[in-house]
């Protein structure tokens, strides 16, 4: 499917994730055509992916095709594809059903989790970048107090009931508030033989604070809003070992049989295909103007480029960032194939935000720090605003609104098997 | 687990589909304790699984916790359990984690397809009875238009997008309809390489007419409504094979890489262990009062049980039967725990309707035909009815209302790994 014959420069993009999307929103506008690569048919809201692993939204509430999404550019085809190779030399893609050329190439295929040197620690302890991730810890979440409703002992009940959250960044702080809230009040009045609300929530951090990349004083807000909730915040603790009974952490074995994993990314393997500087994460060095050295004609964008801010430090792996990455890499794909000097992406920090539960969030905004209901409106309303175009904010907004005041959760559904929690 | 101290009669429920769930409820108004064990955490109103199979609704809107449904009944236990025997003797229940006795014990727990002794066929040609059947046929409906857009010969390309349909009772005459809905409308603007509107759908039947169940009229009504949109309807046609290539037909091979199984049901494996007569089915014949014969204290409802009615001819396994006889079931139990005599169970027939499409449905209310767009605003009024509990009869509406107007479909998600549908 080599297909030189195009007039127009014919610009391929490897990922459908926020860097991918876009910048393929961006060149429809533009004199190129695009072939868009993802492995999945559809992009996913991955701010919200919590959400759906907590059975609070569906997978179809923060996910939308791909292909629908771009219907209106004729000049962009989408292929549901995995990617196997790049041939920076040849300038073509190889994916799993043939090869497609390009003038310039954008790579923004995302990032997966690190284990950290013990990948047979994925089966027991999952992760959450994908709606399969999130389906699957909402199937281990739920499964694990239909379980503990049969145990026969107290010692398994209680296991059943305990769950380790591993990494305290936003992901790690949005489940185990989540998950609390599911103990206390969703399953409230569910269940006979146990109470929910005897079900313990370890988050486990091995740095000293809660929220790392947030400034100290809004980690400390989280912290003290998780404990108040009855999070058990265990800080400075490491992971040394995950077994299908629990985690033995720095101190001890936790015997719990839910273990999720919200620590460490590794940059999509694709990375390590590309000649250049790769930091240990996987990431690959980009220029300013988010080119490969060497390689005006590849781009990289989201979390698998490693693009340092003005003081040297890598910018996180965020969806401001890939949004602005992806946008940034397109405009600079128009200027280049208009024979104009592409130009160096500065980063516009608008902040950061966590929301822990119901009515508790933090947020730096611009300068500004702001925690509790405040932070938590803003988080609303950020995540309201950016779902335009997921076609379905009022249902989402729905939902909100009867789970604020009934604590209700909508999508309780245990789907894929009847593989036991314990 | 067997606990035989409890002062009140002790009713086990196997099943929590319509017959089990609406039993349940009757029950928990009575002076009984039950228990309530399925293999799934969740009830689904089946007669909406199409519209999943069809991404028009999120398996989520369409099914609801049992544990949730019945929580305000604090003598309802729900146990999630595979239940393995039944020992009518001992009077217990075995399950994959212990067992429990009954006094009482009704026995719901449904049908699944029959491949009539080509068991080996189910991998290739799914059928629709659990959410999980559902996104697989959805993921093989879209991932069919995926492969297509990537296809390299037309013979390939066309072979992915044509459909069989077996079986032409209602729940395959609601997929064709819809799958044509999707090829005609739906997709109509997503695709670059292929023109999803040259799709085919073969509806095939072995009988010599579509809906054999329902009125003669209403099933030539419903043919002509499938042949004006597009679906080609194949009567007097066996299946003789399935292959990963298509379906042999009587009268030939049709190369279609997608076949979808709407034809012949079975009764759960269960029934098998009770004494007394089935059907060919597998479906266990009962007595007036919906007794296993011999046994008055053990009951059978839904798709298992063998109920002929006044003419002598077997219940349909439709959703109104189940009910009743779930419901019916229940109020026997509590005659009997009060010591009165049960009485016979008598089905109120309201009608049958089946949907075909936008704007087409074909039903018969007691003794009026519809067809049309009556007909399907009947069923649009009924199944918004008896959606009452599964508290997102809103978001449905919502749903529909836009999806009538747009043809979009909101849960195009394929999920469940990259498996080739071809």
């Amino acid at each position: 499917m080599i297909d030189r014959t195009g007039s127009l420069p014919h610009v391929v993009i490897v990922g459908g994730g926020f860097a991918g999307l876009y910048a393929a929103r961006r060149l429809a506008r533009g004199d190129v055509r695009v072939t868009l690569l993802d492995r999945r048919n559809h992009h996913v809201f991955q701010p919200l992916l919590y959400q759906v692993a907590t059975a609070g939204l569906a997978p179809g509430e923060i996910a939308a095709p791909i292909r629908h999404v771009l219907r209106e550019h004729p000049r962009t085809r989408v292929l549901l594809a995995e990617v196997t190779g790049i041939d920076v030399d040849r300038k073509v893609v190889q994916y799993d059903g043939g090869e497609v050329a390009y003038d310039y190439l954008l790579l923004a295929s995302g990032a997966r989790h690190s284990y950290f040197a013990h990948p047979e620690w994925e089966p027991l302890a999952p992760g959450l970048k994908t709606l399969e991730d999130a389906t699957e810890i909402r199937r281990r979440i739920l499964l694990a107090y239909e379980t503990a409703e049969r145990a026969t002992s107290a010692e398994e009940r209680q296991a059943l009931l305990d769950f380790v959250v591993v990494g305290a960044g936003p992901t790690g702080v949005e489940l185990a508030g989540a998950i609390e809230e599911i103990a206390r009040k969703t399953l409230r009045r569910d269940f006979r033989s146990i109470d929910p609300s005897a079900s313990r929530v370890f988050l486990v951090e091995a740095g000293d604070r809660v929220l790392p990349a947030f400034p100290a004083d809004l980690g400390r807000r989280a912290e003290e809003a998780l404990r108040r909730m009855g999070v058990e915040v265990m800080l400075r603790t490491r992971v040394e070992d995950v077994t299908p009974h629990g985690a033995r952490l720095t101190g001890g074995f936790l015997p719990a049989r839910t273990v999720l994993w919200a620590a460490g990314v590794a940059a999509s393997p694709l990375g390590a295909q590309l000649p250049g500087e790769r930091d240990a994460a996987g990431r690959v060095r980009v220029m300013p103007d988010l080119t490969l050295p060497g390689h005006p004609e590849v781009f990289l964008a989201g979390d698998m480029a490693l693009c340092l801010d003005a003081a040297g430090r890598p910018l996180p792996g965020i969806a401001p960032v890939a949004i602005q990455e992806g946008t940034w890499a397109a405009e600079n794909i128009l200027r280049g194939a208009q024979g104009e000097t592409p130009l160096p992406f500065r980063y516009r920090d608008r902040g950061v935000l966590a929301t822990i539960g119901r009515s508790q969030a933090v947020a730096r905004i611009g300068r500004v720090h702001l925690h509790g209901f405040v932070a938590w409106a803003a988080w609303l309303f950020i995540h309201i605003y950016y779902l335009i175009g997921y076609g379905n904010r009022e249902a989402i907004l729905w939902r909100w609104t009867l789970a604020y005041f009934t604590f209700e959760r909508a999508d309780r559904l245990i789907t894929g098997g009847m593989r036991k929690a314990s």
